[in-house]
């Protein structure tokens, strides 16, 4: 499976996702700039990629450091992390990063300024080793809700190319095929940036999962039509009582799926949940440029010169619309979901795990 | 405003509106399966657009036919009406056109070969006319619904572009606009052939109508956010019980507006409602290759080479979901619009009529 980003002879190699399919191409970042510009450009996407690229950024900037205190360090450390934090505002994993970053640094404050960037280096591989494993998770948590023989529909890309590897989304697919399920998956394009149709279609051609790919206004039609039998997104940002925040179009997809007794589920990562926020209505929800939308790979116009245009990036789906969240520690009820953030919560009485 | 098609000169200039907005060109028609070949590949587009176009065809095919009796002409018109028809299977307005162009032969059966070829070229130009007389009327009927400081949803493209003139769904918003009536339209692009972003948005500008471009999986979340007041859309065919059949996502357009107790309603000249079929799941649905979507102006891939698509050109709105359908007789609701079959029906008992 092609690598989304890796940590290779002291700089972050980053797949420059805006060309696929047409291209597989990589970027070498030297240092942290080069990584914030790949995340506001779109080479790298996806909540738990970009969390992963932040800590690869620290990581860079950390190495360029002169210090002679730990003080002194984490001072001038904070222009990264700054800089990283500003690049985009709707996924909470940037922040869940940094927040582990400097928690991994005050845990290490004792260390030589030399140590402590050797050890930076192998805390941000970890997190991203870290995340195929909690995907892994993911795909296991979330396999049972694929029955043999369903169509399963999903948005975006919640892929291998969303994180470290394997997915989220797409992790309950690929152990489901695991389980020698057969089933099969269509991907709605998900416009302007087109993930669904460059990113995800061809993921799952890589990985030979049958898929279909559809536009983003079809998906009704197909679920009156009885063609579709749940659906799997991701999420930028999930928040206390269960309402998500996903790329633009999941909340539409959210009402035709309730529109049809279809189930809709999330899969989220512990790292993209943020308990700090009451609701939905708090998420800062992006908004990007038009050219986005006017026009297709920065060069093919498809709409009059000078026309308005609201791009939100993002879009938020009540909880009431979930019918799962799953993260690393099992299947909830968006009802259930904030006693996830109490230590002491008795998991295993609220997990969902239905009889296969 | 520029003319959707026109006869000159013994031929027909329709305008190729697969090249918009990006040029403005005429293809010069001298032959009915030109006209065919014009209404396959989305040259002209839009159900009462493709009705008048296949009228002109058939005058044209006229112009060539040797015949010494009517019903030898009649027979050589065949090939004609057979070829256009099998163009597009959802609109019923070739049918239509079809119909009625044969009852006008009919009616004149007694004139010369000549004299029909010459009076057959008039009723072609009079559909056209009549065609913006009707769009009229359903502006008038229509800008009912459109209030001070709406914000007006739309689909596709059902405008001066998808008619003779002035448009269908666009039709109410001039006469709104007339009326003095301050309001916004939101256009969605209408992937995969972006009729929206192309030909609605380009329209409404060159008519200094206020309009911002949005994708298709965007409506939902402005919906949520209270930023739209109504939709309105056309129809490609509409049915003895009120089911609409239109561009793909129109369906979807509907749930998203029931869901947020939004008015939803559908601008139908009585040449697109099909009374001899009793409900939407019995319209042929077009299906149509997959390069529309993979493909920008064919040639801006989109998706992995040899991905499987699903393309479907139309979906089917319940009655259920339609607040009312707007035609040149009135607004009326879905379950009466039956009685619009029925010469002796008292449409002014039935008509939709708003206090101002």
């Amino acid at each position: 499976m092609v690598k989304t980003i890796e940590w290779v002879d002291g700089k972050v190699h980053m797949l420059d996702q805006s060309r696929l399919p047409i291209e597989v191409v990589y970027i070498e970042c030297k240092d942290y700039l080069k990584v914030a510009e790949g995340i506001k450009k779109l080479w790298i996407r996806g909540a738990p990629a970009i969390g992963i690229a932040a800590a690869m950024g620290l990581a860079l900037a950390a190495q360029e450091i002169k210090a002679d205190s730990f003080e002194l360090f984490m001072k001038r450390l904070e222009p990264a992390c700054d800089t990283l934090l500003a690049t985009r505002p709707t996924a909470v994993n940037i922040q869940w990063a940094v927040d582990r970053i400097r928690a991994f640094l005050e845990n290490h404050r004792d260390e030589s300024i030399e140590k402590l960037k050797g050890v930076l280096i192998e805390e941000a591989k970890k997190i991203l080793e870290e995340d195929v494993a909690i995907n892994r998770s993911i795909g296991i948590w979330g396999a049972q809700f694929i029955h043999e023989g369903d169509t399963v529909l999903t948005h975006c890309n919640a892929g291998s190319l969303a994180t470290g590897g394997y997915g989220t989304a797409t992790a309950p697919m690929l152990v489901a095929r695991e389980q020698g399920k057969k089933f099969s998956v269509i991907a709605d394009e998900t416009r302007p940036v087109l993930q669904g149709a460059r990113l995800t279609a061809w993921e799952l051609m890589e990985e030979k999962i049958p898929v279909t790919l559809i536009t983003d206004n079809t998906a009704g039609a197909l679920m009156k039509r009885g063609e579709i039998n749940l659906a799997i997104v991701g999420t930028d940002r999930t928040v206390r009582n269960g309402d998500v925040a996903n790329k633009i179009g999941t909340y539409s997809v959210a009402v035709l799926c309730k529109e049809h007794g279809i189930p809709f589920y999330v899969a989220a990562p512990l790292s993209s949940i943020d308990f700090s926020i009451q609701s939905g209505d708090q998420i800062p929800i992006e908004e990007r440029g038009p050219e986005e939308v006017t026009h297709i790979f920065g060069k093919c116009r498809i709409a009059p010169e000078g026309v308005k245009v609201r791009n939100l990036a993002f879009d938020v789906t009540p909880a009431r619309y979930v019918t799962a969240i799953i993260t690393e520690k099992g299947a909830f009820r968006p009802e259930d979901l904030k006693e996830l953030a109490d230590p002491r919560a008795d998991l295993e009485r609220l997990k969902i795990q239905l009889k296969q």
